[in-house]
């Protein structure tokens, strides 16, 4: 879920208050709401990397699991200078609701490290990504917390993750994380997913809200893999489509071409 | 290690200042600081627990691993109305400093719940340790994490942490958690430990510095299990001792007899 | 397999009688009975649970693999006063016929507690429970023998042993138990399940006797949760259906409307 | 524990009078009783083995675990045809008090099988064994249950039972059993422990019953592995010894030599 | 994959060679074809077997992995005096040709034993095939390398290898081999699969080829398993069979009808 | 044990025939033979090793355990460009004929990579070292086999191998490699161990053979870690030591100091 909007409010404040709206909404009791309101697991660690140039550097990661009730929690890690424990306890809140919302036995998790991945080189990303891995396997596997791609992370980077993770079993898990590449079991169709995901639910959403289609205009906020894919379904489905400004303090999406390390 | 004094400083901040003054005295090389210096994982859990009076209310938990690299983390839970999970950085930091100083093979690590024991029954201390034990499960044993008891946490505290886990086992493993019952594989002497190394070093130090031990005042500050303990054990060896008043806003140890739930 | 008829003769003596029955119609050999007619396995555990009313009372539970050769054993679990080990091996060696006889890759295995569950409330039930489920852990999971909701055993009991077994391996594991409720994993249809085979196999026995259905009398002995929707799958086939007393000492299934704990 | 003394009621109604006129004289709780009376696991298996003549007989088998909770289960295995799973539960119940009244840690468990050993090939004997094994592995292991040499079960069972073990672990176990062959791993002095043990109480007892023991005469009932060379300890210690005729019926110990198969 | 013809040079160097014609054409780069081209596991084990007449004879066995990059390892095991593990690591390397070429997610393995099962007794081959499966053990599982059916092993010699497998775990591992027999987990149609592969190839290499169908001549070099069933399925297509005469040097594959152990 | 002294025939060659001239001398009988004489496993594996100028070579490597019967297999690794799997299978049997004999609970194993330490840096030595340790991790371990430095191999080679067999366990696994780093839990005086038990197995001998020690030669073949430690100890007990000339063509071990890589 990488376009996710961000406003200037802290996300995980946004996550309580929705957490809350729709509990009173509910008339949930408060019992129910302790046990269902909060992140169960929320992981911190030091992610020491020597860098290219000899030097060792200090990242630091977060995996959150908020709920594990509706079976392995589900969430995708992202890699940006901005990501915060909160953003990402907000991140794998909303993956709980949307994982219950349509039905599927997951949960909802998230995991992020702070860092700036587009000032990295390929061997540098490896050596983080495995290192965090390695911090953050006891809690994850295909029974417990499932990572996926996320904001500029890749199918390698989920490959590393795999692999890091199959040396503690010693034997390929293929199960321990989606967004693998295809040759190493990954998923046909992934890539595009969360964007015709959005698609669909859009067309959905102005059916029943009986917005008529045609010569609606589409606004597109952010232009990664997400956005990007989801602009060119509008497309293609015959709809003008542009992208919004995206003013930089709020959002951890940023614009531009797909992610590539230097 | 109960009676540590705290300064109004937040605590993680004084071990990191702490750690810049060791490592500028030995001149230490970067690389290695980076290394060193923070803690390998900071894990917070939620724990609802059911009350006596029906009501489900939340605590939240923490166990922090500093470092793992000389063997298992090794360190107490505290349970403590103050516990954040930055005094639980600072005191895991310092277990491994302590474990380093004497040389024993173990990291440090620290735990502890944001909580007020004095104000839970039996049953609520049980179900909300154990429900503690059980989210922080993953990372814990006796070649990962060793907990100990700490303020307010008792032998009693330490068994059901230690049947948790057996419960993962199958068998009962004695060696997840010191300071448990004596019936149950704990110590002889632990509870004097210590006090009892407190003694040793204040003596051995006093030896070192040439103070004379003669008509020397000894002052305790805290009246916990530590403090308490080794105000006899100064006062058997023949030295007065007086207890501090220790400002309710710095330090999460408090004055009074034993710890028992009401 | 609620609704068994039970006789005078210990259950257990019929199930042996019958085999004999059969393998001398087969002409079986010697050395094929020797390993086919005796449960594989009978564990008797003593469960301890504190009462509501402070005191600890002993019951005694059972679980039996009468049969692994054909894949894991697979049974209910039934809680009643006149349970015994006898009735469990008995019940267990007929799963395995049925198992064989419909050719699905399992074995047979059968359950019980000696309890009246009908006198105890929800918290007594599940420590009950749990207890039980926490003796007999080592010799069930999916891969080796999967309880089922059976006599006075509900999905609420299920999701207690699902529960105790998760705790030892971290995860969920919803294969280690079937009748689940459907929000933990449960199958759709299973409650009707064993009424829906009773009607399928009397309808079928009947058009293989040429006994015509036009007019026939059904009558059903046990009207629990098997017995009483039997009953219904008949009635709507528009057939009359009359319910038939069982004397008391003759069956462990008891008449009357669904078991709620008091 | 080969020799002990058995009488003409049921060996576990014995022990459980036993527990109850203890429990008085100590004026136990009711709570503390219904905890620690019974044994907590009783495994009964079905052992097909294929005779030299080709012929499948169906052995059973027992493994009883009277108590855990100080410790894994201990006890020894016999193999009679007297055997049976009351005698086996009251010689579990005994080395749980056995193991408590010396303070070692641990429980009480037995195990054995109805057989005539005397008349079986040691081809035959193994393949029981092994069979035998196999069926209790769940419930066996160095942390969980320890089995040892009893009646007419000698090192070489006790290897046999290591090796069925280790096959599942992939490397030998040596702490599975005791009583195992010195070559692998078993300890020295081992064989005469029993009555070296019997011995030394004996010797304490008089002097604690201020028993003169010039002159005093020891009669040894049961001339097994533990009688026979109690016997000589005795007569080495310059008493004289003779052996008591042991009707029959009252116990599962045979006189004569030590056992060998055919 | 039992019908391979073999050649006067050692098979091995002759895939090596192949391996180089194909990476040539390819113009594949120096650091993948370093990746690729060699086996990634040999293992070579000595099999000491007690033979019907008590003698124990010493045989070697082999499992070569070449490679699990694609998924776990897959290959036959053959049972044949003039098996070495040069063709051993030969076939395995073919097998990570042939499931790549096909695009199932499986590496390539091979085993054997250098034996003559023809002169071997059931015990024989029985103890003999136990003791390999348990040296090669810690290599082999569903998760990693599959064993299957080759030369003179046959669904019963799986069924074994399978229950071996089995005992470490301590339930039935249907998935660590294929070529089961039916009743215990095989599946239907296996026995003729590799002819009827075979068969297809050839027809639609004939069609690519263009060469007609109409009064071909089919020559089937080697009359087992494979070789037979494929003369039939060419046969039933209405062509004419004939079957080669193979010189005993090259081939490992004999003459004959279905192996039988005496 | 790094100065064994080689000879122009194959060393596996000399291991049988001294196996068999020792057991025609005990007039062992043959089924014994057929069980001791062989190597129980002979792992041989390819590493392939991403080289500082980037291309990619691939080395042989080797473990080889020649018994376990005993215990745990025991026995260095060796990196030089002369090792082979024959080598290997000499120094193993050797291994397990060194500790029974000094009667120590572990059985022979060796193991090697075919390469030029020498001309390698630090980093191809890592990368090598734990391509290797992964590839032979399903057989070794603390209770299964324990690797030790031999020629060419320092404590940092063991250290890499603990780390990546502890990356498959998730904790430090100090018991997995002897010869580790004395700061990862190596033990005190291990450097000087063999040549401490050359000199005193030498002196002993002597004693033995009546030989006087009082002026005579000692001369050391090999001038590694044991030849020249053992030159040391002789030179200080008083004894002349002079270095033998060792031609080329008949050992593994090198003259000169201390290894280091370039």
């Amino acid at each position: 879920m990488s376009a996710t909007a961000t406003i200037e409010k802290n996300a995980y404040e946004v996550a309580l208050e929705n957490f809350d709206l729709a509990a009173n909404a509910l008339d949930l009791e408060d019992n129910v709401r302790a046990m269902i309101k909060y992140p169960e697991r929320q992981l911190t660690v030091t992610i020491p990397v020597r860098m290219d140039d000899g030097k060792i550097v200090r990242f630091e990661g977060y995996r959150v699991q908020h709920s594990t009730m509706r079976g392995p929690a589900k969430g995708g890690i992202r890699y940006h200078p901005n990501v915060t424990i909160d953003e990402v306890k907000a991140l794998a809140t909303w993956m709980t609701w949307k994982c219950a919302v349509v039905n599927i036995p997951y949960g909802g998790g998230k995991g992020g490290i702070t860092c700036n991945p587009k000032a990295m080189s390929m061997g540098e990303l490896e050596r983080m990504t495995r290192r965090y891995a390695s911090a953050i396997l006891p809690i994850i596997g295909p029974e417990k917390d499932i990572p996926a791609p996320d904001v500029y992370t890749t199918p390698q980077i989920m490959a590393w993750i795999m692999d890091t993770f199959s040396m503690m079993t010693g034997y390929p898990v293929t199960g321990v994380v989606t967004g693998k590449p295809i040759s190493l079991g990954g998923s046909l169709g992934r890539n595009e997913a969360t964007a015709r995901g959005c698609f669909y639910t859009t067309r959905g959403s102005m059916k029943h809200l009986k917005i008529p289609l045609k010569d609606a205009k589409v606004v597109v906020q952010g232009f990664g893999n997400a956005g990007s894919i989801a602009a060119e379904l509008f497309h293609e489905a015959g709809r003008r489509c542009w992208r919004a400004t995206i003013p930089k303090a709020l959002s951890t999406t940023r614009k531009g071409s797909t992610f590539r390390p230097r």
